[in-house]
């Protein structure tokens, strides 16, 4: 896909974005969704994408550290539910309490007991937030290994993404069938009505993107909520001008 | 400045700000940045700029809304000293406790007596932060009003724009000048060699955007950290693919 | 029962706390502990006589106010889960969530929807607190209204106890029946084996604490954790004395 | 003194506080106590006594535990400023920033440059509280170290309050001559007109108590506010009676 024609249909559909932001602020609902993949799928670069015409008073995006000592010995869900959202606003976790469901179990950060609770509470849990009213969506952000091992070779090499390269993520690389296994009991067990699991399909991170996005749209209800409208009077006078009486402020401009 | 080179150039501005932040990591340091200037000046997206490359654990935006009744009684400096950086973090204040040298004012969000305090406790609350060792750097962010003016237009008619354009910008319309005034006292009174103002032409959003970076670099010391190298083995087999048991998760893809 | 008999009594039963205090902190258990009560039955007495011994890093004692604005909107149990114990803490509840199965309901603050949303959902919440290993233990403080009256009549008196006497109080004063009624529905409705309630007669404050702490310590597993034993050498010197290079510092004693 | 006296004197301190808190309330004010000393002076106890008859909403009490490894690198005042009074709320600090100016240096938890550093800042970062309106009082709890070591003796030799005796406290002993030097330091560097220290005498806890809070009263304005008059209508009916439908939820009584 050309970034041409990405572009042009991401505006589209940032423009119904802001219209479902509307809906948000008039209808006071609550809005969670939840972004789960392997290393390298794109949960970054999506959020990036759903935000970046967001007015920033409206959303925030949660992704937690690893739980501090002091943390790990606190009830499971309890740090995440910090972040839940209050009315009008949406909430994006970028990874979540699926940790327990996947990446945990896998790198041996979690019992198989823990899982198994896990695994058992989070329906009930998920259960309780909608039944109060928050809309939640979970999106599994699904990459083969032939193109997150491309990605992965990109990262090692670009200086401006190595960061993002992280000893769990080169440790998961031997483990892509156990995940995929654990991805496939998580979807099983964790799927329900009122909070439902999607696939997206993000090989082409560029139509990942828009496929995830429509189709978050469509899920939620009819958003015709009216943008206002703005005047801008004329000014009083002449426009004015950015002069410092002390210009030795300005700094060099070398651009 | 067209496009393509505006691109070029930030990325290897980005590629400094890596090495940057290796460095802030390795030395335990911690810097913040202030982002003041009018409306439509180009705080936003300067910040986007700076971070977009940056790793996500390593930095934090700060844009504080107007303080609830119960901050509203506190001590004026104690909400932003709550997003002071730790070690190793880089903070960006978008709008600061400079609220209280422009904006307020103007606005009649303060007494005179306010801002008078405020003047004079600045200096010394930014002294004990610098003296503590936090590097503290300060940008006013210039326009001019006609420029502003097609910025206000452009957002007034983009409804991907639309909500930042606040009631507050469309007041402060009509008070350029004595915005431009409270600037300079503010810059008089709160420029030190700890803590220094520097004022940046954004009348060209692209080049402030480069400028300022090129400018906030240069400020810092040597940082020469080399980066890590990251090995990826081979994988022990043939790559795996995201292959589902219930293919129904699968969302359709319309792009 | 006499100030000297209690105080005896106490004693004894805040040593057994003491030691039960160094078991959470051996075992790295979680205590919580919920007070609820008609006004005036005696919660905070309790509370205070249950604490006034120990470790102050120990344990912490929680009572919120009515929610915010914000908080308002966001699921109902948040605002208390940010509260809930860590390893090798006790937290005491002075009322909770069950506001919602009582106060709220009297008063009009819930709806009935909401009310039946609660009695569904807290048996199922606790349930995942104490299968996460939270130890939860509830407790009715029960007081004749005959009593209740005397204790309202002695704040109103009392400048000392004034502040206790708030408006919520004097409205329930009519509504002794209609809460018995709603205890009643909610004893029956979240009493649980993971997370019972009991019911105190507090008609007598000090057989009141002197019962519910007897009770809440035979609910413990042994807590046979031995104390450490501290030495104090002897000092190297004669004892010093506070004594100021200015002794002006010094306030006029008057007592 | 005589426990009957010290009570009945306390009780009309108490008295004199509760007014003192409706003056708050009444003015808006915000009123922050810091209480220092010596290990085992008394500060916890004139806690109890200062705040024992309070409105359990009109105050709090900080006590920090040391600083975990991130605010251990933040600005040295940060975590204490979160605590700050807002209008119409005491604050209390048992122990407080004064740290650095004794308990730190004597036990080799700072540098020297810390050190010099906090006595030179304090006095400012005192300053810009009080000229934001903060009302700040100061006390050194003092006690000679024959009667220290009695309540040392006696606190490793009951249970009850064995927890009290800390490593620290325990290492403190051999330097309580350098900690009545660092103490001297203190009071001559941070003594000020408008955060001043003040010094009381507590080889005697009850007396010194008494005059703290007596000390304390006399700082504030006149606290003239009179309590409001609260009204008990009559009852409608006969009184009601606690009484359960499944009596199988009272616990025994043994007492």
């Amino acid at each position: 896909m050309k970034r041409k024609a990405y572009e042009y249909a991401l505006k589209q559909l940032q423009k119904e974005l802001v219209g479902a932001h509307r809906w948000l602020q008039a209808s006071g609902k609550r809005l969670l969704v939840i972004l789960e993949g392997r290393d390298a799928a794109g949960k970054g670069g999506t959020i990036k994408a759903v935000t970046d015409k967001m007015d920033t008073r409206g959303y925030r995006v949660v992704a937690l550290p690893k739980p501090n000592d002091r943390e790990a010995t606190q009830w499971y869900f309890q740090r995440y539910v910090d972040h839940l959202p209050a009315a009008r606003e949406i909430v994006l976790f970028d990874r979540s309490w699926y940790n327990r469901a996947v990446v945990e179990p896998v790198m041996g950060f979690c019992t198989d007991a823990q899982h198994a609770q896990f695994l058992n509470d989070c329906p009930t849990f998920e259960r309780m937030l909608t039944d109060d009213g928050i809309l939640l969506l979970k999106y599994w952000l699904a990459v083969d290994q032939a193109e997150q091992e491309e990605r992965f070779a990109e990262r090692a090499a670009d200086p401006l993404k190595r960061w993002k390269l992280s000893p769990v993520d080169i440790a998961a690389r031997t483990e892509y069938a156990e995940i995929g296994r654990l991805r496939d009991v998580m979807l099983e067990r964790t799927h329900t009505a009122y909070a439902p699991w999607f696939v997206v399909n993000f090989n082409n991170q560029r139509r990942g993107r828009l496929n995830l996005i429509r189709h978050l749209l469509d899920q939620l209800p009819a958003t015709g909520v009216p943008d206002r409208v703005v005047e801008l009077p004329a000014l009083p006078g002449p426009p004015g001008r950015e002069k410092l009486i002390d210009p030795g402020f300005w700094i060099d401009e070398v651009f």
